[in-house]
């Protein structure tokens, strides 16, 4: 799940708990006083003071200021270079490689401006450099009318070639449909009742639209754009399920709705107050983990895309057969998947197209795990002449503000495909182009990587052929 | 699956093939006269010969060198530059953001040797720049004895804090074991029979001991490292899935498997002529998707973390206190996501630190589906003072050499760890000890994400105490 | 799927196809002449008749009138009499075991009006006797407030007294509760249409209110009882499956929601007329099968019962303790279920008990797939003195009206529950009843097995420290 | 899971716990003494000594001799009568339904000898009479060269006469194949270890094979027919299942298997002391429970049926066509299951017959939860002409001797089959025999249902076609 402010901020009171700041080392010196303190020492004499436990390594920035003036901001590429000396120092002495050798983790091509101060508070804590991910371009994938260029950030070689040549498919097929079928980001705390006819009464009594309506105006006094749009409730025992599945404009919404969930719950406790409220994921939601209840319900943006490929193009661009696709498909992505028991993994590779457009912009590759269930279908249609391929993805979960969207690369890579930042007139129109351009993608994947399966069958077949007719 | 290199090359062979590379226009000119040509026009003059279809875009590296001699090296840099010019110009006329700015996109920070040179031909194709992922580090992590500090890369804020937090913890603690309790690669091809009968046929002839072993002996024919390990083979009507496991050495191993699951075929076919083999990957393998077979017969490393958390240090450190955090894993890890239908996702939030481990080491992101499966378990110990924690993941897909992992920030990430490259002395320990850091991360993960909600729950329940409190 | 009237129909027509009667054998004998026939002939003759193909084997009952008035009853005690000699003689001429020996399958001891009247044309046919399965009894079982003798139809030695001893356990604790959470039955055909685009066309159409309320006014124009309740709608490419949800009196119910599903197929044909609807029953419903989505969702009734067993109760009728009931069921129910990717099979032996009762009261056993989904959770509470027991269990599907409820005994079975037939003062109580008796039942069945099992740990390891001291 | 004698024999323990028999109500009589008091009561004075506690209800076959000389069988019968009239007191006192007449519930019609002497101790408890199940024949099926006529007990209409279809069909197709591709009935108990890392150690050491070879002879010492086939471990955290698979002869052998189990923990707990086994069964066996293990590595025996059926069957005895088929079973059988999430239920309805097979030959129906697991594939062969059909089946759990074998009407239908009782020349032939018959009324069952839905969607397209011509 979200990893919520309240973990980060425990993270941070808790370690003086265990590893306190000594400020004693500076006698009676103030805050202010260390800042001029810290100012005027070198960088190792700083390491020195984080190895007494004086400054926690993970306030580096805070503690660093760019000026002794008040409301200075942090100094994060200082506090990053200090921080990559206190490393250094640390795995000399303690690692199982004294000798590593970090330099090659590249920092200094950033500076505080472009990088590092963006990053701080949003993005990353304990920063100690970057990892630079490659972007290859693919397209132009045509997709309801509209050209894109899609950005995918990969170090796995031939995936880029591989999908680009889907979407010269398509390309020549006439281009492609996407459609969204359902919308909604969902979250489900986990609530345990004194007994389990009180987990049916609390049931009941949110399947009454009155009481629906109380907790969804609750829901919805947190934020503009969360509407809540279903809730569904699961019964264990006494555990009970509250699944709340809402609209969230152009970001992709865990943080929304978790803020919605926790006001809703306020509702909930009024009218039952026993209530415990043990977690607010109750793992039903479900983020980040395989799950039947995505894969049947959607979370985030469920998507269909489309095309027909006539067998012309599948003869010279993918170099195979109408036939031996539809075969493919049929032992392959259903009976294959079945057999493995696998749920929302119909399909041959969408995890690595959507894991390379996540990265280059700026979602959060974490949710991957159910992101790239998709289900790919191709059916000769017009007689046999022609395939009709789709894939059916009924948990893309995507943004365009928040998270990683807002660094200036991946910002850059949603202006490459226009649904950058919040659409003012619609909002969620962005998100939902995103999921679409996506789905558009692992189109050209999957058409991509399936014809090479095919066609290397192809080729072997012809060459076993081969072989039997020289024995002769 | 793994993007096969005849996929790549089929991209450019059909490419030829709809959107010919017209020499004609070159009049009688040879090709080491395009590249005399393409060196002495100005970028803009290039982008025009591809607008023209004379230059294929995803061939600039090969068109562009550095200088006009033989053998001289591809000009990585100026065909991004040219590429990007060419992208620009592409989105103005077609795509739907006309005013697309993607310099934010940066590229230039690298040059031709320290980045684009190694990624050709080996990590990205049709490269426009790159995404800096900002790196943190959590640490010390105790495991096994040893301290690591761990990197990860990441967008997703609090995270690293938060796991932060659970490796102090884990230090404070006196520190965590993990253990490889399995290991081997796997790859299924699907093989289509005549009949079902025949495919049985296939499969008792398989269980055989003389004939599995002159399968091992092909398999292992085409690598210094694969050494098959088991052979399992699974029926559905005419297809059958024989899964292929082995061991890689320090490389996680598909490329290697699947050259040599290929050698092991022909074994079958000289056997069985009858035998299609629909293609080398049948989903049973399962790579990239969910599946209940990575789950119960694990792919990969198949890891086991754990730690004693004193009650101490649950309520210093993490703020909350033994009981709530046994009720919360049975509520949500073990209830919720049977609830949800999910299989491999008894966890918090494991994919999170998987991801960001997976991408600062130079791991195959796309493969986090399967390798954050994960089942996390909080006991009660000695009489209900302590609190034993796992996780068990079956799943961690990981080496230390190919792929992304020689790019030079990515390799001193896992400098870092002590396991660049490969373990001479032992093959295979570098990667198995890279999949123990991960599985210890995870640990540190879970322990704190588990704990703050733990503890919110408990500010929660005593808010509500008051307030009871203050009605009376 | 149930099997619809249509297939028999077919059965009877296609029979005619391929192994025709041959009328001409009996000349220009009318339909009359031959009823005159075969009351003329002895059973030998009969058979010959069959074996030449002149009466179809599984027509016997319908030729067979129990005299020559027009308007006579099927002679359905002479038509088994004789199909038994038909099979001997098969048996003896071309069966495996031509000895066989099929006198001990009783056939004599019900006569026409008790029996085969009854079974004709509505439980079964080509009848050759019965099975008499043995009916235990158990109880009483205290669920709200009522007490219920249980009847059970097995052939599983101990299932009975095992569960009967569960009873009494709960009669010890004061009585259990049953409640019912969501109640449905549901049938989701397949449809195909001629291109995902229109597919969520159909799928946001019938999302609309008013197409919402037409179909469902169809849907409801074909009984009395049939209420849609609810219709979801799922995609995969061009195939969509639109899950009826529906009330149905106190009816299991499959045969009025197809009915019904039928009728609700033509309003949505006449605005999408290129639907192609492919079987009434595409595997969404789901029907006889495992699936993730009568786990989440829910089938037939949703039931939870539970009970607090006091400390007391649990170590004097149960010979074990609270803590080993508690660890059993996480590491057994939770982990274990979890770690064999179970969807639903998160208890001890439900199906056991569900089948018994089934078999008991003329359900339907192929729904036990179903029907046993089930969570049993065991918690300690007061302090760890008692354990709160529940079953979670999702798709009971039961009747009290058709299929094998009203045969004699199966009747009888349902009288002792005070659940027979139709509750005309609120249509659907006796069915919901039941299957609160079900769940109820299922409640002592796990609590005496997981006992079992608890106290045998304890025996062994009770065992193994009296070893352990002797060694010393 | 099986419900071990322990539990019913602790039922009978506790019983005296919480509802003693109070023996002193007979004063100074001895037990001998009882007997003659209850031989010389009428039945309804035995009635009053039940309500009084005096003699236990679940006793009365012991305590009630045929005579009154020392050796005497139990009397059953009038046991039997006795309980019903004690019933019906109870029902008329206390239950939901004091007026329930349970006459109809048949028991008479059967006497001591036939049936409840052997029910009693084997079979059931607390017997209060018998449901007959109608028993109907389909067939000649013809498989493997022989022809079977399958007995199949069931009171769901249509079910038989449409099997009965499917065996006509492939009688004209020539004839069905089945095969057995493995076999080993499995059982999983849950061992807890003092930690993971000593889990792991166990796991490794029992992958050692001479620690393997020392299990195996222990299991192996306790049954002339148990042999281990093999052993897999998996762990979570600290919780160990040891899935052991084993040849079992003709018994469905769960209760063989749990007794070796048993024999084998005594090994691994004298080399791991710390153990602690908590259950017999951890729901990794996994028995009557949804799982994907049993789909994956098999439970029982594995089946594979399957026929090739000619265009000319399919038109004149299914009335459809091969191309209908192909696509149902694509659209149903695969895209349908995999929407539902369904593991294991990629079929039409093969739940029915396995249940009502299972119901003739005495197997255990609770069973059918795994055993109805089942692939049923169809695909055009011969250039699209004709049909193969295929049903996979991996986890038919079936014997010919223990269980409900030995009752008389179930012995009799395994006579008919060629396959009662145990195989003396090959033991486990008449299992396997039995297993593959199953499958080919599986697959019957299959084509028949498949084809009714297909020719009504024909019929329903023709209706449509001539509706839309009208129109014109």
């Amino acid at each position: 799940m979200k990893i919520s402010r309240a973990a980060a901020s425990l993270a941070g009171r808790s370690s003086r708990a265990i590893g306190p700041r000594n400020c004693r080392a500076f006698g009676s010196k103030s805050q202010s006083d260390l800042l001029h303190s810290l100012s005027d020492m070198s960088d190792d004499e700083v390491v020195d003071m984080v190895e007494q436990g004086s400054v926690p390594i993970y306030k580096l920035e805070q503690e660093l200021k760019t000026s002794v003036e008040s409301g200075a901001d942090p100094d994060c590429t200082r506090a990053t270079r200090i921080r990559r000396k206190w490393l250094r120092r640390r795995l000399a002495e303690q690692s199982p490689n004294p000798d590593a050798d970090i330099e090659e983790l590249p920092y200094a091509e950033f500076d505080q401006d472009k990088f590092y101060q963006q990053v701080l508070g949003n993005n990353c804590e304990l920063v100690i450099g970057f990892v630079p991910l490659p972007v290859g371009v693919v397209g132009p994938l045509p997709l309801n009318g509209e050209e894109y260029h899609v950005p995918m950030a990969t170090t796995e070689g031939a995936l880029v070639a591989s999908t680009h040549r889907g979407c010269r498919a398509i390309k020549a097929s006439g281009g492609a449909q996407a459609t969204i079928f359902r919308d909604g980001m969902t979250r489900a705390p986990v609530l345990k009742m004194d007994s389990g006819s009180n987990a049916v009464a609390l049931k009941l009594w949110l399947d009454e639209p009155e009481n629906y309506a109380a907790v969804k105006e609750a829901f919805e006094s947190t934020s503009n754009y969360a509407r809540l749009l279903d809730l569904t409730t699961s019964i264990a025992g006494r555990n009970v399920f509250t699944r709340f599945k809402c609209a969230t404009g152009d970001a992709m919404g865990m943080n929304m709705i978790s803020k919605a969930v926790l006001a809703a719950m306020e509702v909930l406790k009024e009218e039952f107050p026993e209530i415990s409220v043990l977690s607010l994921s109750g793992n039903v939601c479900t983020d980040k983990k395989p799950s039947a209840i995505n894969w049947l319900e959607g979370r985030g943006k469920s998507v269909l895309a489309e095309v027909v490929l006539p067998g012309e193009v599948i003869e010279k661009v993918l170099k195979c057969n109408v036939e031996s696709l539809v075969e493919l498909t049929v032992s392959k992505n259903l009976v294959g998947s079945a057999v493995a028991g696998s749920i929302g993994g119909n399909n041959a590779h969408a995890s690595n197209i959507v894991t390379a457009v996540f990265l280059a912009t700026g979602q959060d590759p974490a949710q991957v795990v159910e992101s790239s269930n998709c289900m790919t279908l191709m059916e000769a249609v017009n007689g046999g002449k022609d395939l009709h391929v789709s894939v059916t993805m009924p948990a893309v979960e995507v943004g365009t503000i928040g998270g990683g969207t807002s660094l200036h690369a991946q910002h850059a890579c949603l202006e490459m495909l226009g649904v950058n930042g919040s659409n003012n007139e619609e909002p969620g129109a962005n998100a939902r182009q995103l999921a679409q351009v996506v789905a558009g993608a692992v189109l050209a994947g999957e058409i991509s990587l399936m014809s090479a399966l095919a066609a290397n069958h192809l080729v072997s077949a012809h060459m076993a052929l081969g072989r039997k007719t020289r024995k002769e």
